[in-house]
C-alpha cells in the first residue's frame, strides 16, 4: 500500500540545511504548503514541555498552518522565557522566508535539553531556504535526525480522488510518547475540517505512536502534527482513517526498529484482557520490561519473564490459570505454566529480526498491541555520553 | 551502629551447602531458631507468585517459625501444582532434619523462572545439615546468592537488654519490590507479639526495600520475613523500629550497589511534594529512568533529563516554576530552568561512588527517598543470557 519511494501530496515541499548547530550534518528543516492547510496536532504530556510545545499549543489554536520549521541538536527545553522568545523568533524567521504569518508556522526543536538555542544561527541560516524547496520528503527527514541512524518518510495513496498521505518522523531515544510522539509530521492533500482531522489523528495515534516505547522515558518535545491542504478534495473518512492508521503503525515500527542501540523490533499483542485500558497497560509493561528486552536481545528463551512482566501489572485483572503466551506463534506458556519445549527452537525464533510476543489473558475481549525494541549495549553507549558527544 | 562482623541474635544459627543445583557454589541455606519464633512476612504483589510464596502465605498464618529453607538457581515459579508440591516437600525435608513441623518452616526459592525444581537433590542434600548449623550469618547469605557478587548480612544491637537484629538478604536483578523484596530475612532475639512485629516490619519495609529499584521489574519471589525468638526479652518499640529501619535501609543500599552490572549507588530524594504518594512516585520514576541511569553511569552532566523524568509523572502535581534540583548538593536546576554551571564540576560529582539526586517540587511538605543504581553494559550482558548461563 505504500509507495516504493516516498513522495509528497500535491502542494507540499521541503528543504533542509546545515546551519551550524551540528558540525556538518543537516540540522534545520522547513516544510511548506503552497496554500494554508487545515492543521491539528497532539503534544507531549510531560510537565516540562519545551518552548516549541508551549508556543505550538498557542499556534495550533488557529487550526491552520503554512509551514513547519524544525531544528535538531538542541531541544530548547528548560530554557525559560528566553526559550519561548527563541521559538517565536524561529517562527518569525520561517514566516518571513515564506512570506506568510508567524501564526501559521509550527516550530519544533529536538536534541539536548537545557541548552540555549543558537537562534542567530537559525535566523541567518534559514535565509534562502524558500528557493530550495523541493518534492522529496526524505530531504526534510534528514534535517530532524538526532540519534536516528536513517531518515524516515513514508507515503501512500488514499481514497479515490488521487489523494496522498505522507509521514515524516524522527526519534530514537527518550521515547514513550503520551498523547503524541517525538516529531512526526503528516501531510495530505485530502480535504477535512479541523475537528474531523483532530478526531482522525487522535484515533490513529492511539493505536500507533502512543503504543511505542523505546525506553519508557517520555520526551519533553513530542509532537505529532497533520496538515491537510485539501488540493485533492474530500476523501471518505473511514478510508482515510484506515490508511492514516496503517501509516502511523508502519512509522511506529520504523521508529522502534531504529530505537537507540536496537537490533530487533518487538511487537507485543495482548488479547482477552478485561478492557482496553488493561490490554494497553499489560502490552506497554511487557514492551518496557528491561528483562524482556534483554531476553530478546540475547535470544535467550527465558520465557518465565513474560509471566513476571504480566504479573507486575498489579492493578490489572490477571489469572494465572487463564494466561497463555506465544513467541512468534510458538506456544511457551499455557495456563500460567511454562511449557516444556526445545530451547533451540525458541532461541531460533527469538533470533529473528522481528519478535512477536503474544499474551492471552482469558479474562475479557479487549486487545492491544505495543511496539518496542531490544535493550543493548548500544543504548548504554549512546546515553552514557549523549550530552558530551 | 552496625557490628564490624555480622553476628546472629541468641538462638539463631544457619548452614549452607552445595546440593547440586549449581555446579559447585552453595545453593541451599537452612536458617534455624532454637525455639519457636514469632514471625511475620511480606511477599511480592506479582500476579504470578512462585510456589514458595503460595505456600508461604499459608505458613505465615501460623505466626510462628522455627526455620527457613532457601535454595538458589531455580525459583520454582510458573511450575503449577507440581511446584507447590515441591515446595511442601522442601518444607517437610527441613522439618524432618530439624525435628520440627513443616508448618513452622518458611520456604524460598530464587533463580530461573519456569524450570522444575530438582526436589530430589534438595531432599537428599539437606540430610545432615542440622549438624552443621553455626553462628555466622554470612554462611547463610552465601547459599541464596544468584547474580549477587557478594553475600549480604548485617547486624546491630538494639535496646537496653542486649538484643540484636540481623539482616540476611540477596538480590541483584528483577528488583522493584512491592510489599516486599527479593529475599530478605531478619532475625532478632527481641520479644514482640505477631501483630506488633507485622506493623514494625511493614513500616520499615515501606521506606527501605519498597523504595528500591534495580530495573523496575518485580520479582515473582520477593519475600521479606522477620523472626523474633524473644530470648532477649522485650525491647522498646520505637528503639526497635529505628534500628530495624536503619538496617533495612542499609541493606537496601547494599542491594542497590550490587544491582546487576551496577557501578554506582543512586539515592533520589524528593522534597516538598504534595503528598507522600506523589513523593514516592516521583522518586521511583527518577530512579527507574534509563536515561537518568545511563547519565549517572557515564557521569554525563545531561541534567535536563532530571526534568524529563519529573515531568513524565503525569498524575503528580509538578510546577516548572517551583522545581529545583541538585546533584550531590550542587544546584543544577532552579525554577525549572537548567542553571549555567561548569560541566567539569558536575561531571566530577557524578563520577562518585554514590550519587545523590535531590528534587524539590515546591508544592507541599512530603519527602520520599528511593534507591537504585546505574544502568551499564554489565546489566545487558547478564540478562541477555541469564537463562542459558
Amino acid at each position: 500500500m505504500f509507495h516504493a519511494t516516498p513522495e509528497f501530496p500535491r502542494g507540499f515541499r521541503c528543504a533542509s540545511r546545515n546551519v551550524g548547530l551540528k558540525p556538518s550534518a543537516k540540522d534545520l528543516t522547513l516544510f511548506a504548503s503552497d496554500i494554508d492547510a487545515t492543521a491539528v496536532a497532539v503534544f507531549t504530556r510531560n510537565h516540562f514541555p519545551g518552548a516549541p510545545i508551549i508556543l505550538g499549543r498557542e499556534t495550533m489554536r488557529g487550526g491552520s498552518l503554512r509551514a513547519i520549521i524544525a531544528n535538531s541538536k538542541v531541544s530548547n527545553v528548560a530554557t525559560g522565557t528566553r526559550g519561548v522568545d527563541h521559538a517565536r523568533r524561529m517562527a518569525a524567521a520561517a514566516a518571513q522566508e515564506l512570506g506568510t504569518d508567524a501564526s501559521r508556522v509550527l516550530v519544533s526543536s529536538t536534541g539536548v535539553i537545557g541548552v540555549p538555542l543558537p537562534i542567530e544561527k537559525i535566523e541567518t541560516g534559514i535565509v534562502g531556504m524558500a528557493t530550495e524547496l523541493q518534492r522529496d520528503p526524505m530531504v526534510g527527514a534528514e534535517g530532524i535526525m538526532t540519534t536516528d541512524t536513517f531518515p524516515k518518510a513514508l507515503s501512500a495513496p488514499v481514497g479515490t480522488s488521487g489523494a496522498t498521505i505522507t509521514w515524516v518522523a524522527k526519534g530514537s531515544g527518550m521515547i514513550e510518547p503520551n498523547m503524541a510522539t517525538m516529531l512526526a509530521y503528516i501531510f495530505t492533500d485530502a480535504q477535512f475540517d479541523a475537528p474531523t482531522l483532530d478526531r482522525l489523528l487522535r484515533a490513529a495515534v492511539s493505536s500507533s505512536f502512543n503504543m511505542l516505547s523505546v525506553d519508557s522515558d517520555t520526551s519533553t518535545s513530542d509532537t505529532c502534527a497533520i496538515l491537510a491542504n485539501g488540493l485533492a478534495g474530500p476523501v471518505s473518512e473511514s478510508e482515510f482513517l484506515s490508511v492514516l492508521t496503517a501509516g502511523c503503525i508502519k512509522m511506529t515500527e520504523t521508529l522502534a526498529r531504529d530505537g537507540e542501540g536496537a537490533t530487533r523490533l518487538i511487537r507485543v499483542t495482548v488479547r482477552e484482557a478485561l478492557n482496553d485500558a488493561e490490554a494497553r497497560t499489560v502490552a506497554k509493561t511487557i514492551v518496557n520490561s528491561p528483562l524482556i528486552k534483554t531476553m530478546v536481545h540475547g535470544a535467550d528463551p527465558n520465557v518465565g519473564r513474560l509471566l513476571m512482566a504480566v504479573g507486575k501489572c498489579f492493578d490489572c485483572t490477571v489469572h494465572p490459570d487463564t494466561t497463555n503466551a506465544w513467541i512468534n506463534g510458538f506456544p511457551v506458556v499455557a495456563r500460567g505454566e511454562r511449557l516444556e519445549f526445545d530451547d533451540a527452537v525458541v532461541r531460533a525464533t527469538l533470533s529473528r529480526d522481528e519478535v512477536e510476543l503474544e499474551i492471552s489473558l482469558g479474562v475479557g475481549r479487549s486487545t492491544a498491541r505495543a511496539f518496542g525494541c531490544d535493550l543493548t549495549k548500544g543504548y548504554i553507549e549512546e546515553n552514557a555520553s549523549y550530552y558530551s558527544s
